[in-house]
């Protein structure tokens, strides 16, 4: 039976990390809300009053009678299945440490153009916006890049992967954070990315997996736009 | 061998998570950095070039070999090891999922007094301070409990739990955020926790069992402050 995920049909968004892994692994999915009344199926999801575990938010995966939410825990789910982590406990949960890291990334990253709330407008938030770029830009996009170059530095296996020898879950993720920086901070991520000459290469690598490359050239692969978690407003770059 | 928990020893802030797991598990575990040169003992950690598994941030926790960051990993690990996650697949993940909501709302709770940076004093961003704990007053925090009273509601096993019938490190997180709500916004919280009866039942019933009882009147248990993630500045209240 094929996996269903639901999450927003306009965006990359957080929905995009999953849809990276299943991509990956060539797996049979659907991604509902990109169907017809697929908005619709996703909002009626959320509505309904006889699910037992309700998400939360989007991105949620139902797998048969399974029905998961948050993006670590769909990944630390999907990771096990289809390939994607590693089989050894310690660094199954190693992986699952670093995406969580990215995630916290993501969340920053959302408010860099949200700082006040997401039920503003960027527009009503701007003024804020401008000063907490200029912190993410300065002290976090830094901190983060500098960690993950630490990991790849580490690996006893080597230092084309965040963790052992074979891709998992956290690569791709780091693919789509270091894409999505550089879509919403080309001029900043430019010059911190130099610093962070492993991360770059990780980058370079994951968009030329085959089946990477064969999804990012697809239509399936959505553009980046001011709609989503990476935004490219040049005011907030620099 | 005793966990080593490293976490800075002035506040509760995310430590506290993996300590009320500890405790009600009854646990074996030393507070690293609340010894003497305890601060220095978890400094010289994270700088240390010698770790495989480096964490980007406190909490971590050390079994021996093992080094785990991340709270949420931290939980998953501990939850398994000393009791407090069901053993069943889809309901361990439900756990996990669960918190990983409470951590989104930690961290949203930190930008409260922290709009626009963790490297800038609360006074020096004040006024975005304001608008931003407004929308999380009005939007954020009904939105997110109701959430827990809709699980609460809906265990099969009864709304005593938000996961089966026993006690898991899930429970003992919400209490911890009710608590940190309570201490930080009292007067938007009473009202608001008037509408989740069931999540503040599972609030006082977790505040109730012996060994979080024990612990919460001891000396291990540091009183909130205005260094923390919970800080109670009236002016954010309403």
């Amino acid at each position: 039976m094929a996996y269903e995920l639901y999450y927003w049909p306009g965006i990359q968004g957080r929905g995009e990390f999953v849809r990276l892994t299943l991509e990956e692994a060539g797996a049979d999915y659907i991604d509902i809300a990109r169907g017809a009344d697929g908005v619709d199926a996703l909002m009626a999801f959320l509505e309904r009053q006889d699910i037992v575990h309700p998400p939360f938010a989007a991105p949620f995966l139902k797998d048969g009678d399974i029905l998961i939410g948050q993006t670590s825990a769909i990944l630390l789910y999907l990771g096990d299945r289809l390939g994607l982590a590693p089989k050894d406990e310690a660094q199954r949960l190693w992986t699952h440490q670093i995406q969580l890291t990215i995630a916290d990334l993501v969340a920053e990253v959302h408010d860099t153009h949200h700082p006040l709330s997401g039920e503003l407008y960027y527009e009503e938030q701007k003024p804020e916006a401008l000063r907490r770029a200029k912190h993410f830009r300065e002290e976090r996009i830094p901190k983060f890049l500098s960690w993950f170059e630490k990991i790849l530095v580490r690996n006893p296996d080597g230092d084309a992967h965040l963790v052992g020898r074979a891709v998992t879950y956290a690569d791709l993720s780091l693919f789509q954070l270091v894409e999505g920086l550089l879509y919403a901070f080309p001029r900043r991520m430019k010059r911190t990315l130099g610093e962070a000459p492993r991360v770059a290469a990780l980058h370079k690598a994951v968009a030329q997996r085959p089946r990477i490359r064969a999804y990012l050239d697809s239509d399936r692969r959505l553009a980046f736009n001011e709609e989503g978690i990476f935004r490219h407003y040049p005011e907030l770059d620099g």
